[in-house]
């Protein structure tokens, strides 16, 4: 069995809709997987860094799924989900058939299950896939993604999964529960922020030696994942946006959306939303999100570091 | 250098006031590390309990500490601390030159302060010293001290601290920093015990299976040592104490008591110490912490697994 020439057999294509970090570094660990890449975007700055790795541009969503059998949706929210598959150039009736929509935004899981359904009644494969990781994990092909859907859509999306994620939950066969598992994460990840940001600077007004905190605490039955990964910005005193302030309040917006239509009180993720919502309307909205440690200092008159 | 026959050197003696899951594994620490061990608690159970390990109880405070080179205050709070030392029957006079008072109570940096300038007043050394770590650890020898005082009162307490403690962290010569320090980690780990009741609460409410909620969240972002800890009590519908609410209205209560008198806002915490309150109020109060977690499933009539 002599094997073939190459080029003989052509690479697969795949669509990545929505160019920021975490779309870019999808589109790069595609590449790297053995797809032939088309990227879409709004924002032209966007496109223009896309182009600059490397990647084919095209003017519409519609444009950029065309001979594609995996479509990675890695945009912000729900709405621009929509958009992009039903809106003016979107890309369901242009996706060949077989073709799986891959969608990555945290949204609501009653979103989810309304969006796949719409993708579903058109004929095509839908994957509620929400991501966490960064966009260096995103560069790496190194993500986590709380999947759900059909069997169908999993077989579809299994070779562009592969090459985007290190680990990918299976979470079963109803479209929503990925989304719904990943916002029992972002309620955690946000409240853990907050606090680590109210503990931090509660630990600076009274004088304590910050550093030395987050040495105790990590060895402590206080710590969480974000106050080890965020506080370290504080020590820095560098709060450029590694996640910013918006993305939580406007995943704790959801959660509390969610909640309040299930009758189900939610305090602790509520008082943390307030905190998130004050930074951005303090004007830190785009910095990072531990910057709701810089407000309650800003508050309270307490000296954190300064960036050197 | 010939060495001296056995019995020649007498043992150390060491005291051990409140005999409570923690003073029990502390004391059996010290006989372990060398000492000769007094113990004393207001408790007859309590006191029983203590005999029937081999340990010899006295009647008051000032008792246990004749001859005692350490005294190590393992009871709940400042009021506690002040009676053992100065109300009828406490230590201070009786104990020895050059001894010390290890004190493990969690309290405001405000209390240790006082408490330590009136031990100090009366010519005895003080060491700050709040333990986290559990029964299990407190028994094998392995608790985390985070200790602050005089280089005197660290010379005095080492052979009882080697003998206590895994890891003593040293916070400086000011007493009141071991408690501050203590302080932040309540604030936090209180925040985190709260936020994963009302997530996994919140994860059975949409009917998600939790154990995969746990699965998920444990190696994700949104994890923290308490929900890792905890959960799993929620998992086996195990709600009988490790750790109780009462400690946590009684440990956030100090923070927002600190905080208040600082003038500094602490809204995440006091959202979690209502929490708790709450669910104190409902009678759990003596019950596992994670108990906020059957709160809001008994609120919202949500199904929690029952202990097999």
């Amino acid at each position: 069995m002599s094997a073939k020439p190459d080029g003989y057999r052509s690479t697969p294509r795949a669509a990545v809709i929505g160019l920021g970090s975490m779309g870019l570094g999808i589109a790069t660990s595609l590449r790297r997987g053995g797809f032939t890449v088309m990227g879409c975007d709004t924002n032209a700055t966007t496109m223009e860094r896309f182009a600059a790795t490397g990647g084919q541009g095209t003017a519409t969503p519609a444009m950029a799924v065309a001979g594609a059998s995996v479509v990675v949706s890695v945009v912000v929210n729900a709405a621009q989900t929509e958009a992009i598959l039903f809106g003016h150039g979107g890309c369901t009736e242009a996706m060949v058939d077989g073709a799986v929509f891959i969608s990555c935004a945290t949204m609501a899981p009653e979103a989810a299950r309304r969006i796949g359904a719409a993708v579903e009644a058109k004929h095509r494969l839908y994957l509620d896939a929400p991501i966490s990781g960064g966009a260096q994990r995103a560069a790496e092909g190194k993500l986590t993604v709380l999947a759900s859907g059909r069997t169908e859509a999993f077989i579809a999306a299994r070779p562009a999964l592969d090459a985007m994620a290190a680990k990918v939950y299976e979470l079963g066969d109803a479209v929503g529960a990925g989304a719904a598992f990943k916002m029992i994460n972002q309620l955690l990840a946000g409240v853990h922020i907050a606090a680590a940001a109210e503990a931090i600077a509660f630990a600076a007004r009274q004088g304590l030696d910050i550093r030395r905190v987050y040495e105790v605490i990590t060895a402590s039955a206080g710590n969480s994942w974000m106050f080890e990964n965020r506080v370290p910005h504080v020590l820095e005193g560098d709060y450029s946006p590694k996640s910013a302030v918006e993305i939580f309040t406007k995943d704790l917006g959801i959660v509390l959306d969610m909640a309040r239509s299930e009758k189900f009180p939610v305090p602790i993720a509520g008082a943390a939303l307030q905190m998130f919502l004050m930074t951005a309307a303090a004007g830190m909205g785009r910095d990072d999100d531990i910057s709701v440690a810089r407000l309650y200092a800003q508050i309270t008159g307490t000296n954190l570091p300064e960036k050197s």
